[in-house]
């Protein structure tokens, strides 16, 4: 019987899995979401990614990812945003609850943040028309502010919020964990999101004490400091009941560890402590 | 001649100079203002560290540090009221400007931030009012929120100055532009610190790319990412004309240089990217 409220984003298992192996090493243990990430896609084919998605009367989640709109000049810009409309033709294909944004950082030599995020809000607005047209909600997904520079200059649940209101309807925010945790207006923003019927997604996992790395040292649900049935309940109270989405980056642990062991520890620790 | 404006954290020569030697090797490059720690100084002893203050007419912007409120227990609560009561009459032999807070993270095997920020309101009131009766303002350093786990749970000038508005007088903001560089409602909330008179210390570096390490990888100025002259723009226009505190943890490079060369670079950078 499937899991419900469960998924598992396939960056999880990036080090044991591709696309096809992750999903049936999902469909072992019962789990029927998943949120696939674009190379794993491109590397099967879209078709055959659809295909088994279909079959398998799969959920997704969310595709990963569009975004990375900020450039130094005008023509790097437009590549950015044409890749970003085939993300959103993939997520369509791909019967996506969302296509995931992480916006992008700082272009090469430059210290204009604020430039930056300008170039963010006008790539958004560029693509929403045809993320409207294709069905395909775009979820930003605020990033921890130590991504600020080199992956999203979007960086609290408030901004990214304040964004969508900027840009109207087919726009919403992913909700990960990691990266909003800390934030002292963290209650306030989903309750904010989920009246404006903006929640997208949410994305579990865990922050280590220490972090051994900026990047890839997320931790297994439980083994972290972060509240994550209370930060649920204020989620589930702001409206969203869709699935959880298990999302780790993890070089020396989890990307280590045999596949089966790992989905088996996220199945474990979704119906112990999320 | 004195150079106007610049300061040393003297965790920025922690790998090279004790307090005597940190103040002699600023001094031979015209630096006369200065900010130690509290081991600095106990090593040398509180006495002989105001003695040398005194003699060489120092300005010390600020005294590092104290906080660490939140605890397990409210007998080890207590213990860090204590020492922040030391840490305040400590300031006061200094005549520093300000006795800086790191505010503490959570405690050992605790998920409640929240609680963890109510013990720091609660820590800081606590000493208010002996640091308004030794004429030591206290300055809140809201610390990057990846620290929000293990160092502060303060981590936005948003919040900081909102603790400041709950408690009165006798309480500011010191702004580490490595802490708050990346902050979406940075220039809002400089300016509101600067309408409250709440701007107490100005500290300095830079955020490299890519950061290697959460706490030892800071930059020189101008090595990184942060825009420091418009920043200390906003920070001038909100009214705080004191001086530019360099502060670099960074076990790898500059705590491995010579001291001079370190000193040397500090002023270098301070006249020209700060």
């Amino acid at each position: 019987m499937a899991i419900e409220g469960l998924s598992i984003n396939l960056a999880t298992t990036r080090g044991q899995y591709d696309f096809r192996e992750a999903v049936e090493a999902c469909l072992k243990q019962d789990i029927t979401a998943i949120s696939p990430w674009r190379d794993q896609v491109h590397k099967i084919g879209l078709k055959e990614a659809a295909r088994i998605v279909a079959d398998n009367k799969l959920r997704v989640t969310g595709h990963c990812r569009g975004g990375m709109f900020p450039a130094a000049d005008k023509e790097k810009r437009a590549v950015q945003i044409d890749d970003n409309l085939r993300a959103i033709d993939e997520a369509a294909a791909l019967g996506a609850d969302c296509l995931v944004l992480v916006v992008g950082g700082l272009p090469e030599g430059s210290k204009d943040i604020g430039a930056a995020r300008d170039m963010v809000a006008d790539g958004i607005a560029a693509i929403l028309p045809a993320a409207k047209a294709a069905g395909v909600p775009l979820a930003i997904e605020p990033l921890h502010p130590m991504y600020a520079a080199d992956r999203a200059c979007v960086n609290t649940l408030e901004q990214a919020l304040d964004i969508c209101d900027l840009l109207g309807d087919g726009i919403g925010v992913a909700i990960d964990v990691y990266h909003v945790w800390w934030d002292p207006k963290l209650d306030s923003q989903i309750a904010r999101a989920g009246a404006a019927g903006r929640i997208l997604a949410h994305h579990i996992c865990d922050w280590l004490v220490p972090t051994t790395d900026l990047l890839l040292d997320r931790g297994m649900m439980g083994d972290g400091v972060i509240d994550l049935k209370r930060i649920r309940g204020v989620i589930e109270k702001a409206g969203f009941d869709g699935p959880q989405e298990v999302e780790i980056f993890s070089t020396d642990n989890w990307w280590k560890r045999p596949g089966e062991e790992v989905l088996a520890t996220c199945v474990e620790r979704f119906r112990t402590v999320c």
